[in-house]
């Protein structure tokens, strides 16, 4: 239902007052002097993590869960080339053991919040009768020179995604690094046109961003990179691991659309993490797959947490 | 275990890059220039509703929730004499029923929002094994001349509360009125000296305040304003109205600390809202209450969820 709720917000929400971009790409921005003005100043994003359906406590403790909350919510910033300034942070506590449950969501937030300092600026404490559910809202200053959208992607544009894809069930979805680095120095090169974060599935995600810029794009299946991951979960689910790499959720990598005349200032990995470029945005709508026996339409199978 | 943890947590953060004021009042204050620039810019707040806990689904209606959800985050920053500008809105939803709930929120959170002009400029929908949670950030804008903090209070400042308290479980949790409006009043006449809005209880709010403002404060309980819902509470109960009035939660009336050469500056009501003086802080730390009877310690027994 997120997408037709999605749309339907969005629309509604047309009727009041205006930030520079609003419902539907990875933050929002806010202009600081005017809400709606063109520079945008702030980017804000935020999320949340329920016990049972983005971790299992029991299985990986409070620790892990705070981590992921602060990392997914760098990433987002990551995707618009924001740079992260101060979290929120809003629990609710299960009633046994609430205190520990806190502290640990806590140092599993600070473990990053340290490492690219990022201030803690606020939050809330509950206690309910229900298993453990946490909120960040993170906010970031966007990059000198404007910030990246999903919705500037052209045809002609390679198709381009960092590190490698799939099987992330297997422990990446807790431990993965958000791309902060990477794409401050990505943005500093001025080379990228349009960018999200790779969390419903490299197919899902293409295919939004070709909806919100209004092309289509075509994956050469051979390129896309593939998780030593996504090898092991095929060995288990009949899958193949390329269904995996571009199926499966939660891998946290970006997908950039670069322009050609930039590709020459690509470079081929960033810190160890490769940069694949793994197809072309074309000017005929929807997902299309290439290989050696030609162009199909390609499935968007992603995969969305409680669908 | 919330001040325990926010105490901890609070101290954990100083290492941290720092805002111009974190975790501990109603919202953060966050310098746009600079993070911790003496001039303040933007207040945050932060705050979660959970099923069973701050509302019953089944009694009230998800559109009841999500006006609530956005009437307490608004009050936060109604109590920093703060002007929202944009709310972010993140839902945790029940698999069965998760897209008419969503909307109910939504439309509970956009009543509000048009009524104050807020912009709905982002959230995150999660769809889950468990009930109902929903989440919220506002983001406000400090009003000209200065925030108001809960630290302000001195010695000899008059305690003056907004409308009358208790037995808000009858109702007005639910339908209260955030104080935007008289609080952007009351900033406009220069009065105040120090904020906070009552959430937890007048007793335990007040004694946050004195804490805060390392100082005392003295109650005249025979000048506590007494809502007919606190009389009615006290009817079943088998506690006094005035106990209902200084210990129930959620009146999400503001409490405030008004210097004694301000005084005849303050009207008695502003837009039918008494704005009553009920006590005095003094240098004597604590919680004291004066009657006929004299001056005796006064226990503050607020009402905290899930304590």
């Amino acid at each position: 239902m997120e997408h037709s709720f999605i749309a339907w917000a969005k629309q509604r929400a047309a009727r009041l007052p205006k930030v520079k971009l609003g419902i539907g790409d990875d933050c929002a921005l806010i202009g600081f002097d005017s809400l709606d003005s063109a520079q945008a100043d702030l980017a804000i994003t935020t999320d949340s993590l329920c016990d049972g359906t983005h971790f299992i406590l029991t299985e990986c403790g409070a620790q892990a869960a705070g981590r992921k909350l602060m990392a997914v919510n760098l990433s987002d910033l990551a995707s618009m080339a924001a740079n992260p300034i101060a979290v929120f942070l809003s629990l609710c506590l299960p009633k046994e053991n609430a205190g520990d449950l806190a502290s640990g969501v806590f140092e599993g937030v600070y473990e990053l919040a340290e490492k690219y300092r990022v201030a803690i600026a606020g939050g809330d404490t509950n206690v309910w009768n229900g298993p453990l559910v946490i909120h960040m809202t993170a906010i970031g200053k966007v990059a000198l020179g404007g910030n990246w959208l999903r919705s500037g992607a052209s045809p002609g544009d390679a198709i381009v995604v960092t590190g490698k894809l799939g099987g992330s069930i297997l422990g990446k979805h807790l431990s993965f690094e958000p791309r902060l680095e990477l794409a401050a120095d990505l943005h500093r090169l001025g080379v990228v046109a349009a960018a999200t974060d790779i969390s419903d599935g490299l197919g899902v995600d293409l295919l939004n961003m070709t909806v919100a810029s209004k092309c289509g794009a075509e994956v050469a299946l051979d390129l896309v990179p593939i998780s030593d991951d996504a090898i092991l979960c095929a060995q288990k689910s009949g899958r193949s691991p390329l269904e995996h790499a571009l199926g499966d959720g939660e891998d946290f990598e970006l997908l950039l659309a670069v322009p050609k005349e930039n590709l020459h200032k690509l470079p081929s990995e960033i810190g160890g993490i490769p940069l694949t470029r793994i197809g072309t945005f074309v000017s005929r709508t929807g997902l299309w797959s290439k290989d050696k026996t030609g162009v199909k339409q390609l499935a968007p199978r992603g995969y969305v947490h409680g669908q």
